[in-house]
């Protein structure tokens, strides 16, 4: 079975990383959200690239979820002493990943070049692929205006209430090279359980996705359970937009698009609704708090997809 | 008595702290050259001015003469793990440096007010300029082809014969801002034991500066011991352009411009030789292991020029 997986930051990869545990590289190519992708002291940072190769490579940090496991802060705190910007957190190994990655694309390669090579320098061997190699830049339409996705995110820790999101420069944006013959020759496409508006979103807006989506299986993850997002501020938007966040509000989100929902134990209860509107369901235990929870979460789905039950 | 020292790296920043112990922040003005600067990792590394202002600042490592005191490695090794070039090092604590320097000039702001902004945060009193806000790029042509100066003095070790030197980008870089009016407020003018090629003569170079100091009493202490630089390439650059290395070539490369020459305790048989090109000398232990013999070669210096005896 040929899997496609769209995934954001570490709920996509936490799941991203149970797939690759059940699929060969042959089997699976991982596509990953761009639009948080922003330049900070002159450096090119892919924090949702960098999440998804450190936890594929079994060496992000398992606390966060994000940045690398045995981090040191000697240069942050420096330059916290300095008088600089403090509210992008650089730890001394996530640092090198940007500074090297900012030097390969001043020399011309392209982010998916350089994350096939840092993949390798990591020993990944699945496919990982950036949307596109041209800039996007996720906006957000708040209250409080228009910020940039990680100024909205971290540095106002996703406080002011959304109105809508920008895809900046998706129009110009080329889809990343393998990622269309990907998606064709994909028996079924995953939505990770990462934010439906900042980190599925982006992907699908690139050019041909989209299509190429509609004339598969695609299969959604929720990322709300219980009426929460597990990380970050998918049920916030949700309310924020006017809707009750729910697995529900999830598949209406992704309507036309996904033919399967897979929803949390503890969301059961919405999973008549959810068939209402043609969309399949698989309801699981959808929490991925050990790594053992991932590879069960993906055997699970690629065995009710395999077995034709979702 | 009112002073401005020309400076390059490690020798000059002895010279330039002893002359700081010695002179209030009235007093002296330090120029430093920006010809060694260069981009790496799309950062923006100005080896001398950090060199000078870690050393006045009493953060420099105390062996090497450069980079920060109680460094680490982090990003260095993981850049190395990662294949990126290795041949310049950077430690965890002078990264904060680079990267704030470079966000600041992103941000719109000059190398002079970065300059100074930095040394307000690590407590450096005295006036540190850059020679120029305008990038000047040190190009060495050498026996093997024209090298950036970085390339030929790091990463080959200054190892290919040299030929010539060129600063790009010099006919157009305006003096910073306050140099000149340093230089004409001047009582006397020092050139700090720094390579003269490559440390003293870009500075020369930018526009107004040989002029100011042909108005002026110069002083430039020889960078040439017993026919050794105490440290780089400036001995084995005399030998290469057909010069034996002394303070008789020193004096002669400065001739016109210099007034007088502190020449070493070992070479004091080469006073008489210098004085006859209308050259006033002192001779002095001019080499400074311990930060005392800095102090004491500034302090013997400043009463020589006061006492008239140079």
């Amino acid at each position: 079975m040929k899997v496609v997986a769209l995934a954001g930051g570490v709920g996509g990869a936490k799941f991203a990383d149970g797939l690759a545990h059940c699929l060969s590289p042959e089997e699976l190519t991982i596509v990953v959200n761009t639009g948080d992708d922003f330049e900070h002291f002159g450096l090119h940072i892919s924090p949702d690239l960098d999440t998804v190769c450190y936890t594929l490579a079994g060496i992000a940090n398992p606390q966060s979820g994000w940045g690398r496991m045995d981090e040191s802060w000697v240069t942050y705190t420096e330059l916290k002493q300095m008088g600089a910007p403090d509210w992008f957190q650089l730890g001394d190994r996530d640092l090198a990943t940007h500074l090297e990655r900012t030097r390969r694309m001043e020399e011309g390669e392209t982010l998916s070049q350089i994350t096939a090579h840092f993949c390798q320098v990591w020993g990944v061997k699945h496919p990982i692929l950036p949307m596109s190699d041209d800039p996007v830049r996720t906006w957000v339409l708040t209250e409080d205006g228009e910020l940039p996705f990680q100024e909205y995110f971290v540095r106002y820790r996703f406080q002011p209430a959304v109105r809508d999101f920008h895809f900046r420069g998706v129009e110009r944006a080329h889809p990343a090279p393998g990622l269309l013959a990907a998606l064709s020759q994909a028996d079924v496409i995953l939505f990770c359980p990462s934010n439906p508006f900042v980190s599925i979103d982006p992907i699908l807006a690139v050019d041909g996705v989209r299509q190429a989506c509609l004339q598969k299986r695609v299969i959604a993850i929720s990322p709300i359970v219980g009426g929460r997002a597990i990380k970050g501020p998918a049920a916030k938007m949700f309310m924020e937009l006017g809707i009750p966040p729910s697995p529900l509000a999830v598949a209406q989100h992704y309507a036309g698009l996904i033919t399967g929902l897979v929803l949390d134990d503890l969301d059961a209860d919405y999973a008549m609704e959810i068939q209402q509107l043609g969309i399949g369901t698989l309801v699981t235990n959808t929490l991925m708090n050990i790594p053992a929870e991932r590879y069960n979460l993906a055997h699970t789905i690629l065995q009710a997809i395999e077995g034709g039950k979702l």
